[in-house]
């Protein structure tokens, strides 16, 4: 049976404080509900989304058949996170461009649009945001919160900051902050939006322009970080779009067209990014990517960080993520079980670099389904109040 | 003793046949000779450069103290290429900016500056000018032929179209081509310049412009290959350039401004860099790597490929190395055993990425100095004729 999934938005009023002492009022935050809470409310599970996605994680939309969830793979029914199961909540992120108020959205207090005004939003603000939309839902408490990458980070940050209302966290390809080579492809792909002449120092809407060449060349980068050298070489090696039978090597020798099928695939990345992708939005999910940092305020000590939290925990990571890489898991591993929690890990094998987590792996599946499958167990026995 | 450099110019009138189809004449090469030619001239090396690096490879100009030439820890008298022993030839390279005839120069037959309108030149165009150079300065055969990175490849190709006139190949972090990441990285920095307003198509020499945004944003992309994900952790981590004591992190909560070291390193570096050095170079460089694939006429039989190689090499390649990793060298070094060829090779553990092969490392520079030694040594001991 196909999962058809309903966008809902709701609106909240009162200022939320931000880690950086601005605080924005006025909001709304779209999210997405899938399957039916239960009678004590103790089957939620929260999809915390990472950079290019939204609340709209499972199933499709009515009458379009390709509007697939981006982790539809994982979560519907009967599948790992099984929604015949759990109630399965997604939520859009503050300062987003797919439905969240963002930097495309005006401002109350001046009525002009956002822009590069928008205030700057970290992992333990989006938290935060999420815990208010689950008071409006009246869910006290998660079964699970869970994410990949960047909404790994999320769900780490949940365990920390409510840890009363988190039983299971399930972070996936995340790490407990970014290296120096993370932020500096950040950077990069920053630096390449903000110098874009069509930026305007962030107040492009006013100038009826976008800046898309700068989103082209962050999308490309990122795109090479996303994928393992390995899954490159064997989808794109060294083939050429279009050989030339009078060059022996097939070349047609250009510096400016594409002569390599990897280049036609990174520049139809790159195009198809800068249609959709607010530029203001990219920079503020790559900063709250750079500023995760739970460890920074106990002295660097992630032990000492990770004492907050209570709940279970699932960590996995992918052997080719090079960007997220099984070592950052296995400092957050070891540092729960420093503190004597309860924690799950898998390494997978799986040859697709940062991208796997989005990928179907059987093994991958199978680990989450099982994590799940003993979560759901374990209310289905649960004596009734 | 300081080596004096003088750097040294040649012209050719004659027309060089390239790769593509194309054809260039009345070109420059630029060039450096270090220590004195012997009388029976069999102690000359080559020395090629990779992307951002020219002919000036060793000493200093008069009464310039901080100019020492880019490779001037490992040539010079009593270093491991011992000037005082062997005649070495740095040789700026067709199509860069440092003193070879280049895009910014201009077209014999037209008087417009080449611009885009620069020939495609490819690794073994630029052995084929080499090979000019060493007829006009009436060297039949090196001693040896040495590069790092790209500079490596133009020794292998050395190795392969002048079999007779090579005794040795110095190949050092290196590789039989590029991947599809490598070209991936390439075709990203290169559309951050084709696609910078000032570029013009490549003839903003004509509107007074440079496309620096590019520039910076390709340097940029550029030093993050170069480096260690380790060494970058060790000099950067996560520290902050400016840290404020309002907020318990630190963080001044920033999306355009610099906020961590890394980006405040990596700016600078791409500032550097746009101000000095030619997009369309860039452009050309970067191709030049892309296109290098002996084993590609050969239907990707590299061990066929080197079969054309007589010399003897030396390969060196750095653990961490991730742009050209020590397995690309061992596919070399297979290959060449396959065709019993003589070769040594070292891996060395040194930290600093890419990077480290212009770095000083006892190991390496030993190996280096050792081969160089024993070539010395079976010079001297060769009777006169």
């Amino acid at each position: 049976m196909t999962l058809i999934a309903l966008p809902l938005s709701m609106f909240f009023q009162a200022p939320l404080a931000l880690q950086s002492g601005a605080s924005i009022r006025a909001y709304n935050l779209a999210y997405e509900t899938y399957g039916h809470l239960n009678a004590d409310k103790s089957n939620a599970v929260l999809i915390c989304h990472a950079l290019n996605a939204s609340h709209h994680v499972a199933g499709v939309y009515a009458g379009q058949e390709n509007s697939q969830g981006w982790w539809d793979n994982m979560i519907g029914p009967g599948k790992p996170v099984d929604t015949d199961r759990f109630f399965v909540i997604g939520v859009n992120n503050l300062g987003s461009c797919f439905g969240s108020t963002g930097p495309m959205h005006t401002h109350p207090d001046t009525g002009e649009i956002y822009g590069a005004d928008f205030p700057v939003i970290t992992v333990e603000d989006w938290v935060d945001a999420q815990a208010r939309l689950l008071d409006a839902l009246g869910i006290e408490t998660l079964a699970a919160v869970m994410g990949g990458s960047l909404g790994g980070m999320q769900a780490l940050s949940w365990a920390l900051r409510y840890p009363t209302r988190v039983a299971n966290a399930v972070v996936v390809a995340s790490a407990p902050n970014l290296t120096a080579e993370n932020i500096a492809f950040n950077e990069v792909a920053r630096r390449a939006i903000v110098t874009d002449p069509d930026f305007h120092g962030g107040h492009f809407y006013r100038h009826g322009v976008l800046p898309q060449r700068g989103l082209r060349i962050a999308r490309m980068i990122g795109h090479i970080t996303y994928l393992s050298d390995d899954v490159m070489n064997e989808k794109f090696g060294r083939q050429l779009r279009e050989a030339v039978n009078h060059n022996a090597t097939g070349y047609r020798y250009t510096t400016q067209d594409i002569e390599f099928q990897i280049e036609s695939y990174l520049r139809y990345q790159g195009d198809k990014f800068s249609e959709y992708f607010d530029a203001n939005t990219y920079l503020l999910i790559t900063r709250a990517l750079d500023y995760f940092d739970p460890a920074r305020t106990f002295d660097g000590n992630l032990t000492a960080a990770l004492a907050q939290a209570s709940c279970k925990f699932l960590l996995v990571s992918f052997c080719t993520d090079w960007r997220f890489s099984p070592a950052r898991s296995r400092e957050l591993v070891k540092a729960l079980l420093e503190n004597k929690r309860d924690v799950s890990y898998a390494e997978i094998d799986a040859p697709h670099g940062h991208d796997a987590f989005l990928l179907n792996d059987a093994r991958y599946m199978g680990v989450v389904r099982s994590y799940f499958d003993n979560m759901a167990n374990a209310l289905v026995s649960r004596p009734s109040v």
